[in-house]
C-alpha cells in the first residue's frame, strides 16, 4: 500500500470521472460531427471503451470501502468545466480531442499511479493502455490533412487550446486536492522537471503522429 | 434461411442503428439529466450495452456481405426523426423514455424476427434480451410518482407522446421498406390483430410497472 490512501482514493476518482465523462463526450460528439455511420460507429467503440474503464474504477473505489460518487465529486467541476472549454466544433477537432486531449490526461494519470499499491496500479496501467483503439483518429486527421494542408495550421491550434485548458484545470485540481498532487510529486521523485519532460515528449510524440507539427 | 433475405437485412439493419442510436441518445441524456453521479452511471451502464448491442448487429450484417453502413442508411431518418420528437426535458421523461420507448421498439423486433433464419433469430433474441437492466428505471419513476402523485398525469401523457411518434415514424419505415413489413405479416400470420394485441399488451405491463396506469 502507498503511504497516502487518501490520495489513491483521489487518483481512482479522477479517473473515474475522467472516464465517464470522456464516454458521455465522445459519444456525444459522435451523435453531433461525425460524417458517415461509420466514423460514428469508429467514434462510439471509444466512448464504449471508456465506459467499460470507469465500471473497473468504480468497482475497485467500492472495494476500498469508497462511495464512489464521493470519490469522483471533487473532480466533476474542473473535468466538466475542461469539456465546456474544449467542445469541438467539427469532426476533425473532434478526433483531435480524443486522441491529443487522451493521450494527455493518460500520461498524467500514469505518473501519478508509478508509487500506489500494486493492485491499484495494475488496474490504472490496465485502463490506460491504449491497444491502438485511437488509430483510427491519427488515420483520418492525418488523411484530411494531406487533402487539405491548411488544416493542419487550425488542428495544431486547437490541440495547443486543449493542452492550455488541461493545465488549467489540472492547477485548479492540484489546488483543491494536494494528497493527489503529492503522488505526482512522490512519483517524480527529486526531478519535477524530468517529469514534464517525459510528458512534453509524449505529448510531441502524438502530434507528430497526427501531422500537427510544423513542417520542413 | 427465410425466404426474404432483404428482409432480413433490413431487419438487422434497423435493428443496428437503433442500437447507435439508443446509445448515443442515452449517453447524451445521461449527461444532461441525470440528477446524480450515480444515476448518471446507471443510465450510462444501459447506454453501454446498447452499443455492445449494436457491435454485434454489425458483425452479424457484414458476415451476410451486407455492408452495415448501406444497411442502417434507408432508417437513420426515421430513428434520428423519432429521438429528435422525443427529446426528454428532464431525467423523469428520460427514465420512461429508456424504458418505455426501448420497450415498444424491442417488441416490435422481436415480432419481426419470428420468422427470419435461425442464427439471425437467436442474435436479435440475444440483444433483445433486458436482463432486468432496466429496472432501475422502474425503481426510479415509481419512487417519484410515490412522492409526487401529480407527476403521473404528465409522465403518462409522455408516455403516449412516445408511443404516438414511434406508430408515425414505423409508418415511414414500413412505406418505404416492404420487404420488413413483409417480415411483420409473415410473422403474425393471418391474424395481425392478434400482434398488436400482443404489443399493446406488453406496452401496458410496462406502463403499470412505471405506476403511470389510471389510479383505482
Amino acid at each position: 500500500m502507498s503511504d497516502s490512501p487518501l490520495g489513491v482514493a483521489d487518483l481512482l476518482g479522477v479517473l473515474a470521472y475522467a472516464e465517464l465523462t470522456a464516454f458521455l463526450r465522445l459519444a456525444e460528439d459522435a451523435a453531433r460531427h461525425a460524417p458517415t455511420l461509420t466514423d460514428r460507429a469508429a467514434l462510439s467503440d471509444l466512448a464504449a471503451t471508456e465506459y467499460a474503464h470507469f465500471r473497473l474504477l468504480r468497482d475497485r473505489i467500492a472495494s476500498l470501502g469508497v462511495d464512489p460518487e464521493e470519490a469522483m465529486a471533487p473532480f466533476v467541476r474542473p473535468l466538466d468545466d475542461w469539456h465546456a472549454q474544449t467542445a469541438p466544433s467539427d469532426w476533425l477537432e473532434a478526433l483531435v480531442k480524443a486522441y491529443v486531449g487522451t493521450g494527455i490526461a493518460l500520461d498524467f494519470y500514469r505518473e501519478a499511479a508509478a508509487h500506489v499499491d500494486d493492485k491499484t496500479r495494475e488496474l490504472v496501467e490496465e485502463v490506460l493502455v491504449d491497444e491502438g483503439r485511437s488509430q483510427f483518429a491519427v488515420d483520418r486527421v492525418g488523411a484530411a490533412i494531406r487533402q487539405d494542408r491548411r488544416q493542419a495550421g487550425r488542428l495544431a491550434l486547437w490541440a495547443r487550446r486543449l493542452v492550455g485548458e488541461a493545465l488549467s484545470q489540472g492547477q485548479h485540481v492540484v489546488a483543491a486536492r494536494p494528497e493527489l498532487a503529492a503522488l505526482l510529486v512522490e512519483a517524480a521523485g527529486e526531478d519535477i522537471t524530468r517529469m514534464f519532460g517525459r510528458l512534453t515528449e509524449a505529448h510531441g510524440g502524438r502530434m507528430a503522429a497526427l501531422g500537427l507539427t510544423p513542417g520542413p
